[in-house]
């Protein structure tokens, strides 16, 4: 099987299984894992933030800094298919109180004047605005980098009326890899951001969140709400600490073959309907006249996995875990389905 | 002043004070108050439900509805400038911790089939769609009646899917009046309804939210929590009753100034942009290159009160408390209004 | 009938009646009904606070209070069979998400020292105490009066701690009769406090809830979103005001009754289990072999009605609706039925 | 430094590091880790319960069950110090909206008929009561043992009035070595049960929480929105296992060590005030006129940690990582300590 459901499959490397192996602990909620000491200082450091806090998953890191940076009654802005509202179970209204206030972006950049636009003025029939949520990438969008422009923007938006803006940046480091900078041009511009150690660069488990001070001292204690708070974490602090040093220079091969995948789908006739800029690529099959459900069956009876994205469009995504050739060979496999069609 | 801001500023009648005065009251807590009684009795047969509640306002009625059908994790469907989502402070998820997700709806009504595809398939990520909710008439729509036969697909929607649906018809006798039908051609496709007797009906508080027995079991202690559980109720029960059973009748009236004000406004160089159905007329002011703000403050020094409703919008309100002379008056006073831009 | 439920069963004046009948109205929601303008002014004046808010019910001033002060994941201080605890339907928790602490009291009064020993520190595995919640008259306490000086003690430990105080003052006007002083030597020492303009001074709804300017406007925010926003309001605050500014006086009258009551009681030999200082008593009739349900049951045979107060305690009110000559009634009827058993 | 502080403290074993190194993984999302899968069904195996689902935490794990057992409006049952109720941030009213009723217990164990009397009657004013949680072996009064027979009649209480049980059994395998019997001795009168892998049996991260089909369905869901649905969470659910299945066995060691520590502190003149049968030891140090924070402080100057449990409380915890030479060098420092008072 070739598996490109998700970047969240791959499978912690040798270095990290070692890491964990002869990892320093101690009881993190006394403060006394070093290993996950180690791990918050160096992701503060690499995403230009005061302070950093290790979490058990990006949901939870983006729900952490909901509960933070809000409380009940507020509204937050955020992109109509963006993964807090689309993919979190309802989470930031159930456990934060929060209303979600949707702006349909394009290749996930809201428009900066609806923005502001949807602030709400100081009335009693309003709630209060009281986080602008950012996705970048951008998941339903196709892995879609937001430009650092557009955050920019945004984010003196958010300064001039004193709404902070929060990065869901579970591939943040994608973005980063794709523009071919450091993770600070974009993260310069927002208050808070949360990264994801699994997925492409293969953690087993585990997100940062990262931001000022006080604010992390804050999110700590939500993190203990949650269940967060754990006990020998150097054990999967020790691998996400290999994720963050030593992958991130790897993500722009995932984006190779995120091309050469796409290149083919579109030679084997598939309709490829996003700007292929990262490590995800999205094909619509509606005009085979059946359901993304039917593709993805018949897909795996051939030895590829995808995932469904909507009733008539497909999800591939590439990782560490797939090489070049297994990509050839899913094309000659596409091709062989297509033709069947 | 000529008051056009809204129908909510119509002051009671004579004959509801009267019935205030000499209202039969009793402790409702304890379910004795006797007024209160025959009203909710009243109100369940009009709007050909099992059962119904007095509540404060409509804002109460809504939030109780949400409360009593989900539970938190929950996400309800809605028109993206329904009241519930627009104007009530962000209660749903402050008080119930519900996710909004909204859809834009033409004049008010949501397409049916973007309904359908917008509830949410069983899985982890999803939170579970709970509840759909129209607004009948729809406010920020200018008024607009949702025809009954977009309330019977989308009710049947909901049926097929075990999602109930709740209408907050706060206008909802001015739908009826405006079809002229009663108003159980519309409740005919609803689960429950909140229906308001202060606007155009002219009591000085209270609204009606109706539905099953059980629903209106859970909803009275929701009430309570709210501290909508009050004592000596008939004081208020009794000036609803003659609104209910007195005022509907004449809703028509308003709808006729309204039509009268939209010829005169027409006329005098005001772009209306709403078709006008029942009592609200929408104006954009955008050509005379000011904000409504400044329109709404000039028309004020003129004599004449109305709202903003957008950076560029003003809404005018017909209501019991304004008559066709003065309609005329305010015809006459935006037109020299105008003439000076 | 002689109905010794609750003082909530009041009924309205002539004069009240009267009031509501000619009440000056406007929309409140736009700040307009003067009624309820002079209602809170003159509210703010007599509890000796900034400001002051009329709400629907005791109920909906505390929660509201409650939803001001604190937020999510605070934990607040009160009395084990405190009204907030006992009589709110979980709101606090369901509507704040605060955590309730109680402490048993002696008549009502909290052991200052064991608050301040419930006042958590700061560690992440502890909620932050947010509120501390006193009631005065303490109604499961049997109407008991809080000392002026308990509550100055608990004030200036909730002042160390930056804790802010709020009172459940729903019966605080039939403390200040008891120890004959205004109602200010009893609100010097809180932040903010809720009374009832219904029960013993008869209004036939509604409460006030006082406390500093700033507070009083996010406080009106949350109502809005409680859905005690309400439009032409003067109707039912004309009565309120008349219960405000000419009942007072008159609810020692409601003590003595009690006291004659309590006498009656005794010697009938029903045993009074309360120190009766102002309008409740609360008998246990355990001695009968019988449960209270029963003793109520038989007691409404013979005319009269009380409540049960736990399953062998009941309780009587007084209250304006009742005369010395029906509480004369009353004890004939009582020993006659205890003479039974 | 002799580390008694707590059993959290306890470092993963070379098996267990070992095993984290060659866990086979899979993405738990998915429901694709084989570790995971494994453990999860030993777990309710052992527990004798339907389902089990690892979590990230004890907290976490009672977060979600009160989370899926009860709704917003519910009110719990739970022992005065339990931990739900004084050591996880007040998350229960937080995140569940949940109002906590406490019973102070003898040992832990509430009284049978307190619990039965506060169960609410269906009364508008009344939270449902929605949960019984019982806390074994019992943190805060010393690691108790609930007695089977005291957990037998409180499930009888609970299935009679149709209100779930739920046990914080975070040690309850402790609970289980003290008295020499399966640990299904007591999960057969629960619902459903938390047990945490780390503390006494030595596992880096991870709790279990079991009960029904249906029950672990849904948990598994309010999982995910507290950012607890995990990928290749086989790293840490392999170290896990070793734990659930190798250190059990041990758990008396503790004990052993405990008692050891229990009569060397007597004789060095610190009053042991529990019973000590699992792993915990609390003295009260208030005969030296010293807070227990000063204690601390000394006792650490002379290599001993421990914690405070109270303004002159002070606890011990016996674990893996301490052998009954330490235990007795402890002894011999807490003499010199005690002998400088």
């Amino acid at each position: 099987m070739i598996d490109l459901r998700s970047d969240t499959i791959t499978k912690p490397t040798e270095a990290m299984r070692k890491a964990a192996y002869e990892a320093e602990v101690g009881d993190d909620v006394y403060g006394e894992d070093p290993t996950v000491l180690k791990l918050e200082e160096k992701a503060a450091e690499i995403l230009g933030k005061e302070s950093a806090l290790f979490v058990t998953s990006g949901t939870q890191g983006n729900q952490i800094a909901v509960l933070t940076h809000c409380r009940p009654g507020n509204e937050i802005l955020l992109e109509s298919e963006s993964h807090i509202f689309y993919y979190e179970s309802g989470a930031v209204a159930a456990l934060a109180g929060v209303q979600t206030r949707t702006i349909a972006g394009d290749r996930g950049a809201m428009n900066p004047m609806e923005i502001e636009a949807s602030i709400r003025s100081v009335d009693q029939h309003f709630p209060e605005t009281g986080l602008i949520c950012l996705e970048n990438t951008h998941n339903r969008a196709g892995g879609a980098v937001l430009p650092v422009s557009n955050m920019a923007v945004i984010y003196s938006i958010g300064q001039k009326h004193h709404i902070p803006v929060h990065v869901d940046g579970a591939r943040l480091f994608n973005a980063s890899a794709a523009i071919n900078q450091p993770v600070t041009a974009f993260t310069n511009y927002c208050d808070t951001v949360q990264v994801c150690l699994s997925k492409g660069l293969g953690a087993p488990v585990g997100s940062i969140l990262a931001g000022g001070k006080d604010f992390i001292a804050s999110a700590r204690k939500w993190r203990k709400r949650l269940g967060g708070g754990l006990r020998q974490v150097g054990i999967i602090a020790a691998p996400a600490y290999v994720a963050l040093t030593e992958m991130r220079e790897r993500l722009s091969e995932d984006h190779e073959k995120a091309k050469q995948l796409e290149d083919g789908l579109n030679s084997a006739g598939l309709k490829v309907i996003n700007k292929v800029e990262t490590n995800i690529i999205v094909v619509d099959v509606s005009e085979f006249n059946i359901t993304s459900e039917q593709f993805v069956e018949d897909l795996k009876n051939e030895g590829v996995l995808a995932v469904t994205f909507g009733p008539t469009l497909v999800r591939f995504t590439t990782h560490y875990d797939v090489n070049p050739q297994e990509i050839e060979q899913t094309i000659v496999l596409v091709n062989k389905l297509v033709s069947s069609y």
